[in-house]
């Protein structure tokens, strides 16, 4: 067998196969062009001219952050600090607080400044060994805003040497030129918005807040319609404060993921079984928000429907930079196993993205992205909270 | 003014003053001999052949960790992933879990396998802009060990370049040679260690949990009696699980904190106020132990109390190394707004370890102990997890 390089000496997490975590103690991982050509035990390894020995660490497939607002413009940490201090949502929204003043700043902003504001913000994820980030649009919510959102989005994919997937949410918030108009807003923007964005390759799914405050499930359903014929893939932010029946809505379109579920009926969660669509959990919100309604976790569990994490990343409900931390939430807030967690933030992440055959495992075939810690066992990862435990990152067989 | 160098073009929390945060715009610090000689307006500063640009930067103090179990030796992470697939915790601690699992595994170490053990875990701590650290024993819980956990602890002092307050807990649990026998540990253990440890000078402060699973307020006085013929400083883990009047006991000693304080009634709040006692408030372990009483916050605020915050670093119900997001904790889920938060890990931390006339602030007369950030402004420090801010850290006038 030819191969580039081989890993050895470490102690693999796969996350493939009947072991828990997939584990492979002294194990060995092989490398032909980026991808995984061999994974075994380190005495069965194949020859290499290059052998890299990972020292006995554990090693895991690169991170997976499959749902994220992080491309966005502005500054919304004020408007944290007004709140603790007493004043109320009403009267910072007045002042123009809240998204409005999100999409604001991205509508002064060019695809050129969002990349830039962008990069400093995947500096940490960076460095807890992410692999491939999810990023939504949604701050610009009109026509040209929109673009420039997704254009900054494919950069970050050409400039970092991440996989970026790019999520086109114009259904995001109902805009205030289209007050009240939340129908022509679809028609007239968010549609020709997917049409647009099918025809130039910026987006790989498009996503829609479905909740009482956003669009309404017949409105979804009109979004995801365009979707489906621009062949676009689906996700929908379904069941944060109130039971729509949005997981099943996306369940009924095939959807990839539905995302937040905390008033998620048991009826869809069968749905989402059944279409085998993925829970994607955000406990980060949950916990900025200071909810108490956690998503059904054992409905989601009994009905075998695959739990993803992921940080939610953007300046309001969950400005949060950190998956090892979101993975500790999923955890300690709604009672996850470790390895529930590891795997949501790896293989199940991988699948909320339709990439479960290109990451989130370390299994022939895949891209060898894989990251590497400094931790005694995988436990060490997510119970401990701050603590930096990655030694290197793996993209595509080489040292990033 | 004779000054060794200048830190120019500052935005400078200097977290004195009235102004919110201390805060001077375009500011500069003078140091001489490592103190700070002199601080204001930049357009003012004295005259210095070494002048180091800050370029806008915010800078506050360094950050003060003032509650930390962070030397141990041994793992406990196995036991949140048992936990978390469903076994409880009488049967992890029938299997030799819990807080025994660390005793014996300290008591296995040496002063020198305790420190090396120690110095990765302050890594994350040092990367935040961490200026000075308090630790305490409590894991060794025999007259060997607790000595051995001190002189590590004064080992770190010295090798790190952080400030390192050592605080002896050998009344932190009973160990298992003494089960049913707390008198007798206290007469026998603790005591004469609060006697070595003073004329070793390797302790500054004598801390006791009281609680109902552990040391009851009578045995905390007795304790505390000797702590004070002995010269030492006192604290007290107080009213976390229920209300022993501990915090109103430590006022009554004129101890320096009283820490946790979940269940403290208002009469204790009244004492601490008068006594000048500050609460150390730990909401990491508040966090991980999934509590819902939270510390009674309008009452310590009415009465004056002054509020610090910690990381509670320990490896079972705080494993927890970002002081930041330990702020952000007290802000989410105690309501402290982001000065209050700010102040409780730098001038109020100092407080609580009786250093406020030393670090905390920057003022003239102070340790030039200073964090420059990467920040817009000082919310964005608290309201974003795992987002890795800091720029460098000056200890002492010399960037460490």
């Amino acid at each position: 067998m030819r191969v580039d390089r081989i890993f050895t000496n470490a102690r693999l997490a796969t996350m493939a196969g009947d072991a828990p975590y997939g584990a492979i103690e002294n194990g060995a991982v092989a490398v032909r062009d980026g991808r995984i050509v061999w994974v075994g035990s380190a005495n069965e390894a194949p020859s290499s001219d290059e052998i890299t020995d990972l020292e006995g660490r554990w090693v895991t497939p690169a991170l997976v952050d499959c749902h994220t607002h992080i491309v966005f413009a502005g500054d919304r940490s004020r408007e944290f600090e007004r709140r603790l201090s007493g004043e109320s949502y009403e009267s910072i929204a007045k002042s123009g607080g809240g998204i409005v003043s999100t999409v604001k700043a991205v509508r002064e902003s060019s695809a050129a400044d969002l990349a830039a504001a962008t990069l400093p913000r995947l500096d940490p994820l960076n460095q807890e060994g992410l692999g491939t980030i999810e990023i939504k649009t949604g701050y610009g919510l009109n026509f040209e805003s929109e673009l420039n959102m997704l254009k900054a989005i494919r950069s970050l994919g050409l400039v970092t040497g991440l996989r970026v997937q790019s999520t086109l949410l114009a259904a995001h918030a109902v805009p205030p030129e289209y007050s009240g108009r939340a129908d022509a807003y679809i028609d007239e923007i968010c549609i020709p918005l997917i049409r647009e964005a099918a025809r130039e390759g910026l987006a790989d799914a498009v996503d829609v807040y479905c909740e009482k405050i956003a669009f309404s499930p017949e409105q979804t359903r009109r979004v995801f319609a365009a979707a489906r014929e621009a062949g676009l893939a689906i996700k929908l932010h379904a069941d944060q404060f109130s039971d729509l029946g949005g997981a099943a809505l996306a369940a009924d379109f095939g959807a990839l993921s539905a995302d937040h579920l905390e008033y998620t009926s048991d009826d869809s969660v069968a749905a989402m079984a059944k279409a085998g669509t993925v829970a994607v959990l955000l406990p980060g919100a949950f916990y900025v928000l200071g909810e108490t309604q956690k998503p059904p976790m054992a409905a989601l569990r009994k009905a075998g429907v695959p739990l993803a994490l992921a940080t939610d990343a953007n300046p309001g409900s969950s400005p949060v930079l950190s998956l090892l931390t979101v993975a500790n939430m999923g955890c300690t807030l709604f009672g996850m196993t470790v390895e529930e967690a590891l795997a949501g933030i790896t293989l199940e992440g991988a699948r909320a993205l339709g990439l479960q055959n290109e990451i989130g495992t370390i299994e022939p075939g895949k891209r060898c992205d894989l990251a590497v810690w400094d931790v005694d066992n995988l436990a060490q990862l997510i119970q401990w909270i701050g603590a930096r435990p990655l030694h290197g990152r793996i993209l595509s067989g080489d040292w990033a």
